[in-house]
């Protein structure tokens, strides 16, 4: 039998013994967990008593796990700041690593961290896009990409389904702080839309951000969020999301030349035209005129492995140099849509892209130093198993 | 037998041909055509053909059919610039008056207008909002205004199914030309929905628009838009247009403190939730919970007078002081939008309401001191009895 991926976790709080339940309840045969790191030693007698492997070492230090020789894979899984920090230890330790979303909180440290895994050619990186594995996005990837349909005109997400009680906030005292987390619904719930947005799409050129802080909620940064967008070719593009709507909305629309396509409620609907709408408007005589069309729900492969699938596709790319879900470089695009749409914020004025990384870092510092930790909080770690499946 | 109101039309296009046609029909017992202006003698000649009623006098100047005593009232469906032209001609004769949409180009012109309504106040004034008429926005505007939803947090319209091809744009010199309609898809298409965005969901205080002039058809003005709002509660709102999508989308939704609502496919869903968004935030403990809520289609009274409906309101107005559908006076509401957003996208900035008049018409007029007719035009008049119907 092959030897099996020896893998540390850092961080075992909400996502950490998400994974670490999937790999203990079999779901992943080529990995065992060797080593659990966390700075809470409360939370880590707790994962003790979780028992997901034989021979499990514990350490409040993660540093001393990277050292430890007891793991050739490391998943780091703890606030956000930190995410590029282990990364980089873990590249330095020639230790695969696989780094939870989003892949830093700024795209200055992000940078820094792909710099590293450039010069470490032989540690497998990869991100947590789970969303990446969801047979609609996958197919309305393959559709966009395909060069059938012509160009992409205008895009439009409107992601308000991510809601958060205050409760939610309450659990901890890092969250939806500027020195916690570094953002709000942006750097939290939507760097799967924002990857999915980039990944289908491709990367805008300007933006400008319309964005509320503590509109829904008391907490220091974005619950409310609507950005404007500019691609290339001229094309044009909106994000909407918020924390705050009790049951919003999961639409995701992309018009191009030759068809419309539209993923809510997990289906994809394509509205295919009979030619391209320019071809036809320069041949048609009729003032009110329009393109035939036929529209469509699209098959998919019905396959949504979500994090099982990201953890094992990367295994198999450490083993067998197989493919990954999502590279681990490309981290970078979702973490640069969604500082544009901060910067764009904070100086109240469209930003284009590539925009100035310095500017960046220095307004976010700001809001960092006066940043307050929540009091009245009540620690909570939750079962999220529920709130990131199917279309989170 | 009550006396018919004896209705002048001013314009006898596509659209005074479709009323004239209306009236024709029987649709509107109340009004017979007695008289009909149109500048170009070959339309006037064509109108003659159809025999529109008994006993109509024609006119190539639309001023002596005011001055004739031929008519009580008047129909008002010229190109846009003319529209406040005749109204307050009509108006000074104490002739009742029905406006075409937009109610004018600029709302200086149309706040002269609505002044020289206030000074004939026995005048009654009404505008051709015919999509006030459809059901389903009427009773979502009874829901979002009844209070029992708390407040509007969110409106969000997706309005890109207004296509026309280049042959439309062709059928006519004045057509998208900066000094023949004063703007594009805002002005021609759209002010049905702009009127019905403020008629439920209230006026903005701030908007930020991102405006693309000819980008999908050889015209001067703009064919697709991308406006941003901000209303004096807090809430947000996006409004997106284009003239270019061969099979775009009509998706209107709100969303509110206690119930979403979505008008699509002629349909309308609210999502209603068991207790108010805030009310639930704060008295709930569980980090991922969230309130409970039923969906469900709304029934409505199943009616959409259209045009029709309007038309009738009007007649009963002047015979019998009932209720207009919209009242002329409101028609500077959508056009105020409208400018708003050309204002910002001229001037590459949020724009607050009250906005500039002078500055818009400034504006305005330096575009159209460069403006230029459309060569390559075959003159078309069209049936559109279908291009309004229903949603348009």
């Amino acid at each position: 039998m092959e030897k099996k991926i020896r893998l540390g976790i850092i961080g075992i709080g909400n996502m950490g013994s998400g994974h670490a339940n999937n790999i203990k309840n079999g779901n992943c045969p080529d990995i065992e967990i060797s080593a659990i790191a966390d700075n809470n030693p409360e939370r880590l007698d707790w994962s003790k008593e979780q028992h997901y492997g034989e021979n499990i070492t514990y350490y409040t230090d993660a540093i001393e796990m990277l050292d430890s020789g007891n793991i050739d894979a490391c998943l780091i899984a703890v606030p956000h700041y930190d995410h590029t920090v282990f990364a980089i230890q873990c590249m330095k330790r020639n230790i695969h690593v696989m780094v939870e979303k989003p892949a830093g909180v700024y795209t200055k440290q992000v940078r820094e961290m792909n710099e590293e895994a450039k010069r470490h050619p032989e540690v497998v990186f990869g991100m947590m896009f789970n969303q990446r594995t969801n047979c609609v996005y996958r197919k309305l990837r393959e559709l966009v990409q395909s060069g059938d349909y012509g160009e992409i005109r205008r895009t439009n997400w409107l992601i308000t389904d991510w809601y958060r009680p205050q409760a939610y906030y309450n659990s901890g005292g890092w969250r939806a702080t500027w020195a916690g987390e570094g953002g709000g619904v942006l750097l939290n719930q939507c760097p799967h839309q924002l990857d999915l947005w980039q990944w289908i799409c491709g990367m805008p050129v300007k933006v400008q951000a319309h964005l509320h802080f503590g509109k829904w909620h008391d907490i220091e940064v974005e619950d409310d969020v609507t950005a404007y967008v500019e691609y290339a070719n001229g094309a044009t593009g909106v994000f909407i999301t918020t924390t705050g709507d009790a049951h919003g909305t999961n639409r995701f629309e992309i018009q191009m030349d030759k068809a419309k396509f539209v993923v809510e409620n997990d289906k994809l609907i394509m509205e295919e035209y009979a030619m391209s709408e320019p071809e036809f408007s320069k041949t048609n005589t009729e003032p009110f005129g329009s393109v035939k069309s036929t529209k469509i729900e699209v098959e998919t492969d019905g396959k949504n492995l979500n994090h099982i699938g990201v953890l094992n596709a990367w295994a198999d790319a450490i083993l067998r140099g197989g493919k990954l879900v999502a590279e681990g470089k490309e981290g970078i695009n979702g973490l640069t849509l969604s500082n544009a749409m901060h910067l764009s914020a904070f100086l109240g004025r469209a930003v284009e892209l590539p925009f100035d990384e310095e500017l960046y870092y220095n307004e976010l510092m700001s809001r960092v130093a006066t940043s307050q930790k929540k009091e009245k909080v009540t620690t909570v770690f939750a079962d999220t198993s529920n709130t990131y499946g199917g279309n989170k």
